[in-house]
């Protein structure tokens, strides 16, 4: 299939980016910086040079699956625009577009989001607008019937790391054998290839984390 | 002040250009069409020729005051990604946005909102979805700290007509002397303008009624 990853110099477009080229896809990088991407994905990667709020639905129709791994940790109200500005050019679109998420709006055990546990940790203002606006990029695509949507969330810690063995559930905080949530980006990677190649969760939300 | 008025040739949006005239403000109207510009709106009138989507902060920034008066009631979801799109464009700036919302996210007397009673009409598919973007536009206003926004409410009843006399409330239905809840566009007007001149609603929202 054609893919386009956009933001795959970040850890987890990256291993979506290697799984993808694995798997014998063929993968366009949608990326900023050239040297940075040529260094980090190969010279010979397919490089799409392009800011994410440039990008028109003439050029994200030209592939059969777009995946958003676009993540600002600092300017993180960036993440909400940019998903609400995919929405604007996916609309009444056919082409996929899987959104990646942050892990805040899955459910803990006690039925509350993880969330609802950051919000009230003391010193939290340095960090809590990405989980703040992650909770709200999924409640919009919620909102959105005319977007061939589906939504990824990672564990709580999303770690560097290879692919092991995973499991996937669609809004639960899951515990690994350790008794932590916890998912690598190379489990992630499967994860969003394996629902890439088989559709499972169309326009609804699922979580990968290591077994 | 210099004050720019984003849809001026719809119904709202031609009331607070002509407002905004008659009190001696510079204004610019930004529309697509030049011609039904000039018609709508005089010979004389100051036009910004632009889609609202292809509005950069560069642009915006010219203006003390923008107001967002798009609206299409036949593809409701470009109202919340034009709402989105500003928010883009608007974080971190000084300059003023008001966003004309719609009145569904207003609180009845019963506590509940106005969508809750829209939602449950029977044959509501052809004109729900417009209500339903309405009321996610001002939760996503309310989720952003960072822009200088102000968003305004008529009351259920929004209609063609002269300004008389109105009140204004923050987030409540309101029912005229006529026991309806109604606003005519030259009140809205009167009190988009009075918002403008003395900011009274920075970062919440209000509704104007007709008396």
């Amino acid at each position: 299939m054609k893919i386009a990853v956009i933001g795959a110099t970040g850890m987890a477009g990256r291993a979506i980016f290697e799984e993808a080229t694995t798997r014998g896809h063929e993968v366009t990088a949608i990326v900023r910086n050239v040297e940075k991407a040529r260094a980090e994905l190969g010279a010979g990667a397919t490089l799409l040079v392009s800011d994410i709020f440039d990008l028109k639905r003439a050029t994200l129709e030209q592939f059969d699956v777009v995946v958003n791994a676009f993540a600002n940790h600092k300017e993180a109200y960036l993440n909400l625009d940019a998903v609400t500005h995919l929405i604007h050019e996916f609309r009444q679109s056919e082409t996929r577009v899987i959104f990646l998420l942050g892990a805040a709006s899955l459910i803990q055990a006690n039925g509350t989001r993880l969330f609802d546990f950051l919000v009230e940790l003391p010193g939290n203002e340095a960090w809590i607008d990405e989980p703040r606006y992650g909770v709200l990029e999924l409640d919009i695509l919620r909102a959105t019937p005319d977007v061939n949507w589906t939504g990824v969330s990672p564990q709580q810690n999303f770690t560097p790391g290879p692919a092991s063995e995973h499991r996937i559930a669609l809004n639960d905080l899951l515990l690994s054998a350790d008794g932590k949530s916890h998912v690598t980006a190379g489990n992630m990677a499967v994860g969003v290839l394996d629902e890439i190649e088989t559709p499972q969760h169309i326009r609804e939300r699922f979580t990968v984390s290591d077994m």
